[in-house]
């Protein structure tokens, strides 16, 4: 398969989030770096990007340099990470979009529900694909969870639980530390905190593995850290297109927990649960049955989660992984639109802009019914009401 | 130590819950089964209790023959087990009460909040004790949490998450097995099915070990199968007279799950999780530190911990032991009173008709709030607003 | 069913040992604590007795008095327990055998393979029950691992992993501790302390599981405190009689493991695995198809599990209700013979006289292997090859 | 850092190998896949590896090819990796090994001990770089167990307990497929199957961890299905060179193991846990404390886990990553060695020649032992001796 040609924005020396995408991108050799802007000091980012292997005509010294080098090539990139801060991301998503290049965005996509919504209609008004980073789904089983509940393994799912707990932010004597503190700052970190940061990857992952959208939620939101403005713990009860009832709880204070991402699932037919901590292992339990533990790799699973494991079973695979699915589902929606043929069904599942669009809809809800008293409210964006 | 006489009503033949108070009850040999009026069949009642090694005059046909009966003996009971049906607790337990002798009652104590509110003020006027059999909180390693959070191990309780899940009512071509239907049927179970069945106990057991009491809660009930009036999967949140933070969830329908009561605390100094499918395990975090295995039965633990643990560490100890802790509290306590001595402050720890009264306000709250979407209400009984 | 007399030699005020067996002899009510020589101080240990409601007559000075008391009542005990120190269990259940009264001997059963082999003699010759306290196979899954590999679940059973580890004498600094250093002094202790004293159970466990007897081992034993002249860590290669292939391992060095008694079955059609820590889970593979967790209390489960398992499913039971189980087996048997009815089949499970003496003579074999640079030996007592 | 040029003889187009090495060369972007010899059939390998973007003139048709080529170049390859059939193994690495170049070998390195000693002279004479893929010390909590037991933590190691049981050869109605057959065929797999597979990896971490070399052992081998002549199971005891105890287990017909990869390590002062398959968690308890779970990537771990941990603490990593580790390790070595300064220490711990001696003197030593009813011989190569 021909490799594809990638470009970066962000990421740059010292990120955390630069590497990750560039393990991701690379992993399978689907896509070759090829272009960047990577700081938003010109000259450090020209530096770091040859230094990374990048052309010096390619290692650009911000976006605009980088929309107008690239969009006059023959091998211009076939793909744009956004990875830049939050509040850019609409900015330049709009304008990767608007010159014809396909893009994944890092969550969050937009700062608003109506920047939002304009991605969406931009994405489909280009036809290009805006994809965004809820990276949690390119897990193996997580892929297999949602084919089981999408061929009827669990009959109509009757209840999710989802939870995204650690914490990493207990500590009161830390709390004004700056690297913390801005998270919770309505200022700088917008309506949410701890459920705009964690929660809504756990709210992605049970619409994604359910198959439905979320439509009214309920939170309970509060502060256990008195200087904070905005909540570090949180209880979002909600319910989902298909008439499945939701419940979410996220904490950054909760001791002991490291990175507490966990679905369960209760449907008719049986019940489901995994987690994000020993992501090899999905617990299944078809009712009447026992519960058995389905392996990562082992033989027999869906095509969907065939596709997104590499390893033999018994063998740890973790999140780099996961996080390089996303972009090996891009690269084959890439292809298949190159080469004018359908889509694998099972690599069509990277999250795309209408995800973005959802959540952040869904973190204006949260903070919404979080502050007047836990009043159910619509959490679906104007444009799909 | 003198042993002391034990009467019960109910648990005749063929009952689940018999056997298990008369294990609990004679496992330390502190009690020796003296009476019982143990079937609603008189007859029924005195032949089994006769099978039982009770002695014909002491095997009642009913219990008020056996409140008459032990009245005037020397060697009168006491203690006396109500083990009865929901509907007669009220009344049995009342009679014993007035009549002068010491009560463990099994849940619910009574059917409503002024019921309730009569045997508190009756267990306060008659100086009697009145238990009540939230059996939960008497595992080894709960009091040893109880204890941690008492002598501020944790500081300052921010969150308390409680879960009591299980499946065991998920299949919905059983749902009208009469076995399982009248559970969610409000005029045999009141006003709430799964919350007052499990999810009570999970609160019980969160308000026992942070040591504050529910104040106001908000409740999303919902019944995942049609046929059903009262829910069978319920999430609760809640505020505590301390200024804890709870949440709650407790379902039947949650297929995998087998009896998942499961408390995790997160205090500003520390988080605690213990779970009572592997009961003799209490991880802890403090904060900065590992996550730390606490065994049941080593070295260095609480008074009430060590009171309550029978065999030496690494020894599984299950249910049946916890439950007999209960009956090890009320012994002490009912020596305490005839020797006119203080009780030991480790063993006074039995849930009392405070608790049952509290948790039946809880219920009435719990129904309120649910069917009135998720409005937050007050969950104290009137004599403690 | 009719209670049977039970008595107890040795178990005195403050042992372990005496508790352990008041609670599984009392827990299902099948038997009454009668008679007792519970102190090897004649007065202490008829005060005691009568502390613990013994009659003054049936409280007696010592085994001898008690064996000329009981001897001609018409309500003599039905079962003697000898949970006396371990030099003197030979000439006391010797003694009561002939006496004409079935015992249960805690372990070991006498201190060389000759007493054993007399033992079992009398016992045959007498008719009378003797029993040996290996109590760890009254688990109720454990019953079902050897009902599941009897009914050929499993087919052939190709390899038995037994492990039985703990660290509770790793500490060199209390190595000259009393209470620890009697236990590697061959004066006291015999020829074998680890394996002696916790892999004999482990390898008990694989022979009652597997249903096949001991036949040859190599041992490989060290002593990683330097001032133990018996060793604190053994491997034991075995082979057994139905051409199963074995391993166990036994330590006490194993800082970190509490109570690690786990046993792994590999036969041709499936695996099991099971550990006494959480000893309500079993695990099982069939072959290819996937890992079931079996939980204790289930339905559909043997007969030999279900009669052995008390409370329901999802709740804990621990090592307390195993042991009473082997009561429960005893009183079963003594019924039986007293009727002259049919033993049931799912009790016939007690430990008896040949695997006292078996236990022995592999504790013998272990030792000479291990001397002898793990040359092969025959691990069975001579009467038996 | 300058980015080194890498090439790779065999893992050719549906090979499982080969990709695992261009991820782990490739993971962070020190290495650049610069020229290979993919193919056992020329033209085929020529074409893969320009599919894979090498250029014509280094997609070699074989590795005399690549050695020519690469000899002369400026550019020429830094590292070689050879991944080719067992049996060709030392002929490659000792003609690029020869030619001056630095040499990663699939394990096994050599089929015999002899060709073992001349690989490990010819890397001393060279001067060159001979790694050998043991590439599961690769992962940071194993990393870290050595930098405990290398600093103290342990104290004297007395007893490591090493385990690498699968399931995956169990079925007797398989044994004859071709894929699975020829492992337990002394004429295709040498003196020894499954230890030498997946044992020989326990192996070389205990040796790794504890940081002391095999001397002597004992082993019990068995073929559970009758038709194999080499064994599926089996139990090896061992001394190393610092005076501690090896007991290790190995299974290929373990039904319910899929990838059992445990290693335990007890000392003085602590003891150790770690397994493969939830490689994030390692379990740590000093000696008269409690245990303590130390996670991938927490603050505080030493040099050696620090540097081989890429995602936050919660996320799991797998295997993928802990292979990638072993070319980290080669990048900083060569790095070194071209700029004539020390290594990183914390980087110097790549499975060298030595080990790759090592463990074909150990696995002879298994087979010699096995034959031998468990013989005690000596494991280490003649010229170690």
């Amino acid at each position: 398969m021909e490799r594809l040609n990638w470009g970066m924005i962000g990421g740059g020396e010292g990120s955390q989030i630069g590497p990750a995408h560039r393990l991701g991108a690379g992993l399978d050799g689907a896509f070759i770096f090829a272009a960047g802007a990577l700081d938003h000091r010109p000259s450090a980012g020209r530096a770091y990007g040859q230094t990374l292997g990048l052309t010096p005509d390619r290692s650009y010294g911000d976006w605009r340099e980088m929309l107008e080098g690239e969009r006059g090539r023959a091998d211009a990139v076939d793909l744009v990470t956004v990875a830049t801060p939050n509040a850019t991301h609409f900015e330049i998503t709009k304008a990767f979009l608007e010159g014809g290049f396909h893009v994944l965005c890092e969550k969050p996509m937009t700062m608003t529900v109506e920047e939002g919504e304009e991605i969406v209609k931009l994405s489909q008004s280009t036809g290009k694909i805006c994809a965004v980073n809820y990276g949690y789904t390119g897990y193996s089983l997580v892929r297999h969870m949602r084919a089981m509940v999408s061929r009827g393994d669990l009959g109509h799912v009757r209840v999710v639980v989802a939870e995204f707990a650690h914490g990493h932010h207990a500590d009161a004597t830390d709390a004004d530390n700056p690297r913390v503190r801005w998270r919770y700052d309505p200022a700088q970190a917008g309506v949410s905190a701890q459920f705009a940061d964690c929660g809504i990857h756990a709210m992605h992952m049970a619409s994604f593995v359910v198959g439905q959208d979320i439509e009214r939620l309920s939170a309970d939101t509060v502060s256990c850290i008195k200087s904070r403005v905005l909540e570090d713990d949180a209880m979002v009860n909600f319910r989902m297109s298909g008439g499945t009832v939701g419940r979410l709880w996220t904490s950054s204070i909760a001791i002991g927990r490291q990175h507490g991402l966990t679905l369960q699932v209760f449907g008719e037919k049986g019940g489901l649960r995994w987690s994000q901590e020993q992501p090899n292992q999905l617990y299944h339990m078809p009712i009447g049955k026992r519960l058995q533990v389905i392996e990562r790799g082992e033989g027999g699973l869906s095509p969907e989660a065939d596709r997104t494991s590499r390893v033999t079973v018994g063998h740890a695979e973790g999140m780099p992984l996961a996080f390089a699915n996303i972009y090996k589902d891009l690269a084959e929606a890439i292809h298949a639109r190159k080469n004018g043929r359908d889509i694998d069904p099972a690599a069509d599942l990277y999250p795309r802009a209408e995800d973005g669009l959802r959540s952040m809809a869904a973190v204006f809800a949260v903070a919404q019914s979080g502050q007047s008293e836990g009043q159910w409210v619509d959490a679906r964006p104007p444009m799909f009401r």
